[in-house]
């Protein structure tokens, strides 16, 4: 086990260049035509183009022996569901949670059972009573997503998006009270070797075009959209970080019980923080978020925890690393 | 003196990280349901949980003979400015500084002294001629302010914080032209010791929900209300700095002829850019502010001063040394 | 050719910050007020202020010798374009770029020749068919811009320009489509020594005062300006950067072509990202762009390529200093 590999996208940047500086060999494998992109990067040893999904699944498991997988938010939506099963090589984290998380309703029961305040949710749009969010299934970057004020309004946007066939049937949504506040992305880490918790970083997303209609000073009568393209950093006061770090503690707790063997590695509780300081979590990622790409050098909290510089990246290839050395691969890995 | 102390909240965790690299003891005092949080921080010498604020205050007490508290903005809010008297324990900075910052007008005058420019303010709401900004007294992180285009809008908002027993009388408001700009923390640390002042960095305040209700694509007659729930970085032009730099020049020499012995150590000016290319200031802090902890590995701006990672806290604790190395302990202490 | 030296504006400090690092003598040259401010930095050898333009270069031609000048974005703006043609001392990058930049139109048209989308752009306000931004010419950062709906606000809006004597003529400005969608400033930097392109970071541009109108919650009537006065940091999606790479990379063959020797260290290209995942670039900088301030201690990016801290500042020292090594001064230069 001294090689580490990922699919060229979201956030294997970040992760090659940690896994090279933990003295890991690196694998880089991504559809043909980023090829030439990703080979200009010295940490990354080898960079492998796919032509189709299935052709990525062999490369990766041509790794089975002697490799190990590390799963982003592009690794579901760029391989698809169906054939992630099918990698024999081992994941770091919990493949398990691939599953809740496809299944958006799923997926929040496990915020609930971990006592998490989260936004009401509407089985039906007849129940509909106040302002919500649609939220589409899959990690799409949040491609036609849309927000209603009223019942009518839900209607009217879904005929839209069943229309546009992004979607089969309305049951496939979530529709989800929209939250006053503003939104903070709380990154975490959960280390079985080192049995801690760490808040690895805070971020917002920068979405197109709904943070750049916002700046014309008149109304365009342009639907927004909310396409994440970005993200910008961010730091919440101090006095939030407690309860933040408890709701991290609480789901991990859920994740052992109710998903074994537990939370592995990275994982973010994407937040709305309302001015009555409340925190309502609308959603969570049970692996590494494109938000950590701003901390390529560490984040304001890495660097409380790790006095060198520790992007989430980094962070998996030393949590694989601290395993090896103890013995004890079987706990990051599935 | 060998030991570093702080109220659990607001900087405290950059505070003591700060000062345990600069080679003191650490130790923080903070609210009982927070100790589990800050005890895992390896930084942390000893955590010391108090039940009430009189407890607080003799748990600072204990540490008179070896011990210096770095006060913050969360001191008097968590304390009471009352029981902040009562600490016999040295502080890091000047102490008179904190009655000054008690009064708003008294705290503007110190900016008007130093012939920075600031928003008009008015004395009572029959004056308003223009929009303003209404603002509470306290370190309460901008509750109930609000946001008033004229006289009645004034009047209105004033009764409703009145109702609302967040203040006891008009008295106690400060009403402040609304300057239209964009907000810029302009961060200082001044070195009695050194003889220098530095910029140690820029923010704006993340603020809820007004941050988010400018997001949405239409109007939800919904009262924005402006309570800091973090910090985002940020550079100016490098044009700005000379200026900005005068500004802050200006304030230490105010501060030393009218509050005694003067400026020590960080402060911060709160302001706002016009499009003239003017800066406003329209409030500043007395000591370190929030938005530093952005810059837990030193921001673009500690760089050019230091060639190694700076943290405001960490430049508390290297000035705190340096006074010690050079017997001039009783320079930054109050 | 050991000196390296500067107009005190824009990002000088990190130029000669990265220059000292590099082994340079360093030379400030800034209008007389500054000389204080640019004092106190111990980076920087030599502060000499100027009176007028004239004497700015003549200051700058006593190094013809052994000195290197840097060119920023506020060059030509400070000292004016017939002074920046009477410079005599060394230029890193390509002089030849400076009169392309000073025609919007010829500006865009290299852009074009790159197969860059760009934003369609109006002859005259009578072809304007959707909403557009008039831009004013030079590098006087966004002073003046102005965003109109449809063709009698172009008219509208020119007019005031003109009065205001802004312009001279209506031939001067460019009146481009409005791209919806969100700002991303793409950093790079070309390097002919080791013949690749490095992406440097990326940056949103922080204006006043369209960008504190829209925290209000009520529409004031006053018109929005656009006048940057500081940088904001973000990070991309990794799926976007192949696509970014590929424009600069089309970009650097470009000016090869077309305004030899070709691109020499660092430029930007402007640019809008769309909800459909496509980049407009409606502008270009030639040379290094104040959004680099941001990353003086190294960008997200920059860690990638060089396991140090390498602001562009740095890189461009670090260009020089490689290309004296091998003895190819003549390629980074002009």
């Amino acid at each position: 086990m001294d090689t580490i590999l990922t699919i060229g996208s979201h956030s294997s940047l970040q992760i090659l260049h940690g896994a090279k500086k933990e003295g890991f060999k690196t694998i880089q494998i991504t559809p043909e035509n980023r090829v030439k992109f990703y080979s200009q990067f010295p940490f990354i040893d080898k960079v492998i183009g796919y032509r189709n999904e299935d052709e990525a699944v062999n490369y990766i498991n041509d790794y089975s022996d002697n490799g190990i997988l590390i799963p982003h938010g592009s690794l579901v939506e760029y391989i698809g569901s169906e054939r992630v099963k099918k990698i024999s090589t081992k994941i770091f984290g919990n493949r398990n949670l691939f599953e809740w998380e496809a299944n958006q309703r799923k997926k929040m029961s496990l915020l609930k059972m971990s006592n998490i305040p989260t936004p009401m949710d509407f089985e039906s749009p007849e129940d509909v009573d106040r302002m919500v969010i649609v939220k589409l299934p899959g990690a799409k970057g949040g491609k036609g997503y849309f927000v209603a004020k009223n019942k009518s309004e839900v209607k009217e946007g879904l005929n839209k998006v069943l229309s546009a066939k992004l979607i089969k049937s309305i049951d496939e949504v979530i529709i989800q009270e929209y939250v006053i506040g503003v939104p903070m992305y709380f990154q975490f880490f959960y280390s079985p070797i080192l049995n801690r918790l760490e808040i690895t970083g805070i971020d917002i997303r920068y979405e197109t075009n709904v943070d750049g209609l916002r700046r014309l000073p008149f109304n365009l009568n342009i639907e927004p959209t909310f396409v994440v393209v970005g993200n910008l950093p961010a730091v919440a006061r101090e006095s939030l970080l407690p309860k933040v770090f408890d709701y991290g503690m609480s789901f991990v707790n859920t994740i052992k019980e109710r998903v074994p063997p537990g939370m592995i590695g990275p994982f973010c509780l994407e937040s709305v923080v309302k001015d009555s300081g409340e925190i309502a979590v609308f959603e969570f990622s049970g692996r590494i978020v494109a938000g950590t790409n701003l901390y390529i050098n560490g984040s304001p909290y890495s660097w409380l925890y790790w006095d060198e510089p520790m992007s989430v990246g980094r962070r998996i290839g030393r949590e694989i690393k601290l395993a090896l050395n103890e013995n004890r691969l079987n706990e990051v890995l599935t």
